[in-house]
């Protein structure tokens, strides 16, 4: 199954999205893991913190990334190209809103989608509308 | 100053993205209001703490909501109409990402823009791209 890594700014929205994606997913099986936050506990991201879900994220079906802001995508971005043994390979950055697309992606992961159609779905978030006649 | 309110189904979701925005937008007048959870702790929204939000972060330069999902927007939706003394009146609901959204909201907020402008800065989350030729 693909696993889900959420990379926030805030500890507690990475925490926070987290807990709503596995709610909406339903699934004991799906993966998701969390990290936000600088190494101070500010608001900011930890490289180190990022290495680590990484790699506990780690699946050979792939890991779809979500983050929150274009600066955690360019850290997750520098991570993945220097991961060792190519295990940064079958790692994908979102293109898509992080909590909308969390949701959407944990549905996909845990009805058995391939890496392609997880990301489909998360980048699919970016339509998504929230208000009807919106 | 247009006040902000965050709701989410998590409770950590709502605090960690009040957070972030509060920190993007750097400027200590700027009022933005979390809630998030059920009335039990669990994923959900609970109606007395959206009402509640929505009562503290009344403004007269207007209010504008930034939800999750749409089951959050609905119980905002009803809340609104049923406020008394025409206080719903200069709530607007964004029909946006809630991080994104939230930061660029936040943002035109503190810079004096109008309901409208922040409602408008809010929304334009929509086309955010996060990853470069993305």
């Amino acid at each position: 199954m693909v696993s889900i890594v959420i990379v926030s700014h805030s500890s507690k929205a990475a925490e926070g999205i987290k807990e709503i994606a596995l709610q909406m997913a339903e699934d004991p099986e799906l993966k998701i893991f969390s990290c936000g936050g600088s190494k101070g506990g500010g608001i900011g991201t930890d490289p180190d913190e990022i290495s680590k879900a990484l790699e506990n994220a780690y699946s050979k079906d792939g890991t779809v990334v979500m983050a929150d802001l274009g600066s955690a995508v360019m850290s997750v971005e520098m991570i993945i190209e220097n991961m060792p043994g190519g295990k940064g390979h079958r790692i994908r950055i979102a293109d898509a809103p992080i909590v909308e697309g969390a949701v959407l992606a944990a549905v996909e992961a845990s009805g058995g989608g391939d890496l392609k159609k997880v990301l489909a779905s998360a980048e699919a978030a970016r339509d998504m509308r929230k208000i009807e006649g919106g």
